[in-house]
């Protein structure tokens, strides 16, 4: 008999089917065995009423985890998980464990510790929260890519391996390249702007590496950007109306195609508001001085504090999760940071805040070649190892922008896990390479 | 002026219309001067009848590549490229550039010779055939992509940095990662069988790293690999059949999608055959003997002269590109593989040539903990190290397979360039970290 997936029981109330997959749990309660199979999109509940039908687990010994297939006729029942259920079962072992799993699957939420949990992520990331959890990763790509593609932007994969750190900066991982010493890229950065020479609407998703000797529930070491570089901008509020559509286009994705994995979490997904609001740096920060009292209006940057606090004030204004706030001063941005021609102190740059946490970094970069000499002079910088990056800016280049999503901070803002760690399937960091 | 694409123009015959873009080449003939201008999408051609028109560009000194508008009415004329052309326009320069580019980008083919053409990738990768080619990988990722999603499988992104090396083979790029010894990933393979334990079907797009210090045509030390693997499979026939309909779902989405750019390369795609032949290893060498009387019967592998043999055999017998050869002796395969039960000597594992070329590699795994730890101890290799993917077959793992794509490999097999290095953005090799 052909097998079918978990999540297509309701489609055969009534009929004869063949579900494969996991051992996930055998609940005894009274005369009558509860026996959870799960397969890799959900779970279904078998009804066993005869010791019989579960002689070929006792024989084989095989505790959960084990690999089965379960024959049966699907009733509709209102109280179990699907609405319905297997009856009048048989059980084949495929795969019998006869160990148990160091980690719990079988009840509704996992209890194990956080290091528990990430020492064993390859058994862990099986529980249906988890599953969850990290499929919505997937979704968050699909979402991601759908509404660039849309939008005549072409998917571009650059080199991971480069000869030089991207900002010029530390944290960064170094490697033996034949011989040589080469780093790995912190960021897509400077191939996806050059790659605006050659698509003119380009994004990359792919992993980047940071260095960062930091050990916080905010840090991996390795984690999947997704960037977006485009040219023939206005300024840096072309570039937010494309980052409001993709937001847009990722909550759509998730609530269309995965609506189970929303639902086993118990997740609502933030309304992308069609203007999301936005205020200036210096507004924020006098804003921020008359409303607490805190005076931060000499700091050349917000604060964590600073940004729980605009979020907050946006949700109580506009009734918005997402807050933008534009022109960072330039002495905080990078080297390649467009200023504000009206205001040259302060950048043609923003950041996305979502419920107060920064979310999404963009803004405008420098187009023009003399710029680009005049800001590496003025930041201290070295030409020569920025050759190839301004050879780019030296035959023609169009105004443009982009911004850079954390794939795993996304996630762990959406589900609110309690460390990025959690948001990823094997995560890196100062103390984990295994598994 | 809204500005339109290039390739938006036949719809605007009539209209007046802003293009932007490089400025590609100027020529004059007679008293006429033709204007190419290049966006992200296409070309365009404009026709200039007065010097007042050119003055903007003689006053800016304006040298190809320079960052141009042009406004003008739209003309059908079947002799222009797009089958109609710009009439009475005006010209602005947004950035003029007057460098002559290290690239001629003007002239139909592209004439540098490879390695001015790598050093200068940045500028080279513009020539509209270099962007064709290079716009296939995305079209290859977007196929890819799509037809697995239509079979329920999940996108998943694992690490790449590792604490071993993959098939504790040599040939890896060590890095230091706080102290400790670490590694770049040479294929996502643990991780994606890790990643069936949790969504049985499985698909990933990323970057892999092979320190081999060849310097050939067909060798490049980071490449993209599109991955697949997928849990309770007949055999390897099942993930064949996968791999069958994830080709045809590539060439599909570039006949559909990519037209503009199969058309710039001159390009007839492959068909892909409702079944593709298919020879055992064993039986391939025998035939091979037979119609060559070239004995290689003895020989664990095939030369690269046997499989172009092959590949013109499948061409003649079945008129197909395409061929699958299985069952390659377990001795060459690697520790994973999963015996032909039938003949143990030979594995469930296959091989698709591509025009006599190989092009994927893939079969069934091993998935019994027991045969795992029976596998390593036959291959000499410590069981300490592969622990954490122990883990995953020790707690219930079904039968599964997959398969691995090389993307600048299929990009190169399709538009047939000189070398891989041609076939990506910016390529690694033995002796290139830049651009």
């Amino acid at each position: 008999m052909t097998r079918i997936f978990t999540t297509d029981l309701p489609a055969h109330v009534g009929e004869q089917v063949s579900l494969a997959g996991w051992l996930q749990s055998l609940r005894r309660m009274g005369g009558i065995t509860f026996l959870v199979l799960r397969d890799g999109w959900g779970t279904a509940q078998a009804v066993i009423e005869t010791e019989d039908s579960l002689q070929p687990l006792t024989a084989a010994n095989a505790l959960p985890e084990s690999l089965i297939r379960v024959t049966g006729t699907v009733q509709a029942n209102a109280a179990a998980p699907n609405g319905c259920e297997l009856h009048h079962i048989a059980i084949e072992v495929c795969v019998p464990i006869s160990e148990a799993a160091p980690i719990p699957l079988g009840k509704r939420t996992i209890t194990a510790g956080q290091n528990t949990i990430l020492d064993h992520a390859m058994i862990a990331n099986r529980h249906v929260s988890r599953r969850a959890t990290l499929r919505l990763s997937a979704g968050i790509m699909e979402g991601f890519r759908a509404s660039l593609r849309e939008r005549d932007f072409t998917e571009v994969q650059t080199p991971k391996i480069v000869a030089a750190a991207t900002e010029g900066g530390a944290n960064v991982f170094a490697l033996d390249y034949f011989g040589r010493t080469a780093y790995l890229a912190q960021s897509p950065q400077f191939y996806k702007q050059m790659m605006v020479g050659i698509f003119e609407r380009v994004f990359e998703v792919g992993p980047v590496f940071r260095a960062e000797p930091h050990d916080t529930t905010r840090h991996i070491n390795e984690y999947v950007s997704l960037d977006v570089e485009m040219g023939f901008i206005e300024d840096h509020h072309t570039v937010m109306a494309v980052l409001r559509a993709v937001l847009h286009g990722i909550m759509a994705t998730l609530q269309r195609s995965y609506a189970a994995d929303l639902a086993v979490l118990e997740l609502a997904l933030p309304a992308v508001p069609t203007e999301i609001p936005s205020i200036h740096f210096a507004e924020a920060q006098t804003l921020i001085w008359r409303e607490t009292g805190q005076d931060v209006r000499s700091e050349p940057d917000l604060a964590p504090a600073d940004e729980r606090w605009l979020g907050a004030w946006a949700q109580r204004t506009f009734g918005s999760d997402f807050l933008f706030v534009t022109g960072y001063p330039m002495r905080k941005r990078p080297f390649y940071t467009h200023p504000d021609p009206a205001r040259p102190a302060f950048s043609n740059s923003f950041d996305l805040l979502f419920r107060g946490v920064e979310l999404v970094t963009g803004g405008q970069r420098l187009h023009r070649y003399g710029d680009y000499l005049a800001a590496l002079e003025h930041a201290g910088l070295a030409i020569e190892p920025f050759a190839p990056y301004l050879e780019t800016f030296r035959y023609g280049m169009p105004s443009h922008g982009g911004f850079a999503i954390g794939l795993e901070r996304l996630v762990m803002q959406l589900t609110g896990v309690s460390s990025i760690k959690l948001a990823t399937t094997f995560p890196r960091d100062l103390h984990r390479l295994t598994p």
